[in-house]
């Protein structure tokens, strides 16, 4: 049987897909490789590349061939690559080419500039390029928004988390502030009386780096399809083929980088492992941001901060760092258990980073509905973090509003996908255990399979052959239920 | 005064340098960074980029384009800036689009198996793949050379030494041929009784990095516009604005990766110093690869092996890989003007390197005028290597014609560079010396800006302003006079 229409379709998503691979690793190199004069140079690079590949989507001849693909006689599979090729099409037909170029250009220029505003704590510096990414991400937002019927902020995050509506996580995130204050300073309190060794440094990168290497094997990384490497802002970029990790190193902290690879090896497994015969299609990525973030935290999380984990790499921390008592299982587990309200998202512990999710996805919210402007966030950072975390931010811009990269890019609508994914990895995690009760014991003999094996068959292959809401129902039997989340949060710091 | 096809014109080679900083990158990349598992995808997007490239200069709106921006009222500059774009244009549109792509694909994948097939011995396993490169390559050279009533092979070499004929190159190659075999021998003789001190490794690959950036910066290298890496066939590559070079380190040599940063390194500063404001656009590009090689033999040859440098940089030598005898400053002019014919073009020295070229240019100008076929090359290669240096290759494919990556990805006509650059870079000395008899001691001491100032001045500022016989003219005084390519052989080798 010929299908014309959708074979023509396939043609056109395969060069697009080719075009994403060009921006995926320019990206990567941006971030890890680049000397600063390049700057210049590659954000003119990757603008024009933003808009060749809008202008593929934008090829006049799309809508009759999707209109006639949808007539033709396809299979399940194809019908679902179809509606995938709808979902990137459908945006990209609603924004003018003009906006595009701008946004890719402003957020470069913004994005550059603040790698040094933020070092120098200069947010009115910082609010002059920041205004022009605002304007544009709003402008995209009330075009998709009117398009689509969904409000402004619910149209940029159906960009990371298509389908998700924000009355959703209005009550997710509701609820959890009902009992997360409480929670973290019980658990506090309970933690004040336990004694916790600190590891002594310093420790070398080289040393870090090899440590980071070893686990990444244990975790099934495939290095002949991916590299390691460094960067101010951890990532996880590059193609599935070819997948890049960085992490940062700081010579008195090893928990960070080690923690931070076992994250972003989260993310490479999930795309190492996407089905190789639809890599080329919408079909074939991954689903979600959110679904990508339950990845990285199945693995940093549920996994990594497990005492069965820290039990089978113990070993390997002493290997490679030196033999010292904070490197023994069970105070390895107290340390990345600790529970310690501060300024930085990225350096949050499990317990209070549903907090700094929560508090931006507010302001982000507010900004992109334009109840707010871009100079009221400071206040309003101050005040959300005295409020949730009893932490003082202010005149600390630097590590405050300017600790992330997200909004200097223009990437409004991603945050929830944090703790969506912290949600969905104990989900997952409920389900594993009903089926393997000792699952900590196997983990710590070094038998991470029956994780490996559930991700691989429930998330990894699926792809994005199903939306969201179906592939968590199909893997877990019950639609998103953070009560898992909070039960996952008791039983490990309250025992409870 | 408005231009406006003029202007229509640098838009389309603003878009078009755009696409070619893509390229240069993910070329980069794939030599220096890439896993194996990532060339599949990368040679599908290359082959895709290469397409796009195509594309945008076959435009049809191009051609009435150039007539009407020939009749416009162009400066000399933007004249000059018109003759570029058409060089660009003119042979692009000469090539079917099939044709591109299959290039690309073909060197891509005969490039990748070569770097096992190379390790392998395989010539038969690499024959299979490059059948098919020659193939297409003739297919290229013959559609040019009748557009452009020059041979095949002309047509090829043009795209890297543009206007140079092999006529040309067959009477220098002829003459060097005449006087090189008795050179060698004489100099041979002379070295044989000439004590020498080797360099006793190992030599950790940090401390080879560090001595070679601390080179570098001596060489006036802008380290934030520009990198230095490890790839397995050193290179420079990148753009203007962030120059990537790289080299090879082995514990038991640190001469080689010594001096190929050296080598790189002239290249870079050619890259970097290019006028910023043409950058965009053809006429501010490197003027052809023979001034190219020109420049990194200027560092490499010409300045490199003076005995001045290597009085300048033996400390550093010391410094970094620790205090030896053969660190000595006249031990190491020893060393790097050693004569010693072998198997490898890149690790031959000044004398025999000539040598290594014309064997190649014989070779493929055979090849590309139908004269023999890609089976015969070993047995010429063998033949050529006996006559020219008494290296004897047979069966040795690894160290004979599997050695280059120029032929497997189709770079036919390249090699003439080499020496044309070497010949130039003569000249270029044969001047500075001129108006700085006391060089040596200059450079000895510290003091490389006559040099610099030299080349920036007469070479980097004028990117591709000139045709190459011009900028040649321009900046000593005469055309390329290969008689001080010869003199110079003699006064560094023989005394004389």
């Amino acid at each position: 049987m010929t299908l014309p229409a959708y074979s023509a379709l396939t043609t056109v998503f395969t060069r697009l897909y080719r075009y994403q691979h060009l921006g995926a690793f320019m990206g990567w190199d941006q971030a890890a490789m680049m000397p600063p004069g390049g700057n210049e140079a590659r954000g003119a690079a990757l603008a024009e590349l933003q808009l060749l590949m809008h202008q593929t989507l934008t090829d006049p001849a799309l809508p009759a061939l999707m209109t006639r693909a949808g007539s033709e006689n396809l299979n399940d599979d194809q019908r679902a690559s179809l509606h995938e090729m709808r979902r990137d099409w459908a945006p990209a037909n609603l924004l003018p080419a003009r906006l595009v170029e701008a946004q890719s250009l402003a957020g470069s220029r913004c994005e550059h500039a603040w790698r040094t505003q933020r070092k120098g704590n200069d947010w009115p510096g910082f609010l002059a390029n920041f205004r022009e990414v605002v304007t544009l991400a709003r402008e995209e937002a009330h075009t998709l928004s009117q398009a689509q019927g969904v409000s402004p902020y619910d149209a940029l995050m159906g960009k990371y988390e298509p389908g998700t509506r924000s009355a959703e996580i209005d009550a997710i995130f509701g609820d959890v502030k009902t009992w997360l204050p409480g929670l973290i300073a019980q658990v506090r309190d309970r933690q004040a009386s336990e004694p916790v060794l600190q590891a002594q440094g310093p420790f070398a990168t080289e040393q870090q780096r090899a440590l980071g290497t070893d686990i990444m094997g244990l975790l099934g990384f495939d290095f002949s399809a991916g590299r390691l490497d460094i960067s101010t802002h951890p990532f996880c970029g590059g193609v599935a083929q070819d997948v890049r990790i960085t992490t940062r190193y700081s010579d008195d902290d090893f928990m960070r980088s080690m923690m931070g690879i076992v994250h972003e090896t989260g993310h490479a497994r999930y795309e190492q492992r996407l089905p190789r015969d639809t890599a080329h299609l919408p079909v074939g990525r991954a689903r979600s941001m959110g679904i990508h973030e339950s990845q990285s935290l199945s693995f940093e999380m549920q996994l990594g901060r497990s005492p069965g984990f820290l039990a089978l790499i113990s070993p390997l921390v002493k290997k490679h760092l030196g033999d010292q008592p904070a490197f023994d299982a069970t105070n390895l587990a107290r340390l990345y258990t600790r529970v310690n309200p501060g300024f930085i998202r990225v350096d949050a512990d499990e317990l209070t980073y549903p907090a700094h999710v929560i508090l931006r996805y507010e302001i982000e919210r507010a900004l992109m509905e334009g109840d707010i402007e871009a100079e009221d966030i400071p206040a309003l950072w101050d005040e959300k973090m005295m409020q949730y975390l009893g932490v003082d931010t202010r005149g600390n811009y630097q590590d405050g509003c300017l600790q992330d990269i997200h909004w200097t890019g223009g990437s409004f609508g991603y945050f929830p996908s944090y703790t969506l994914g912290a949600m969905y990895a104990a989900q997952y995690f409920a389900c594993i255990r009903q089926t393997h009760p000792d699952l900590d014991t196997q983990v710590a003999a070094g038998d991470l399979t029956p994780i490996f094996d559930w991700l691989e068959q429930h998330i990894w292959r699926q792809a994005s052959r199903w939306e969201t809401g179906e592939l968590v129902q199909r893997a877990t039997g019950e639609a998103l239920n953070p009560a898992h989340f909070r039960a996952h949060l008791e039983k490990r710091y309250l025992g409870a």
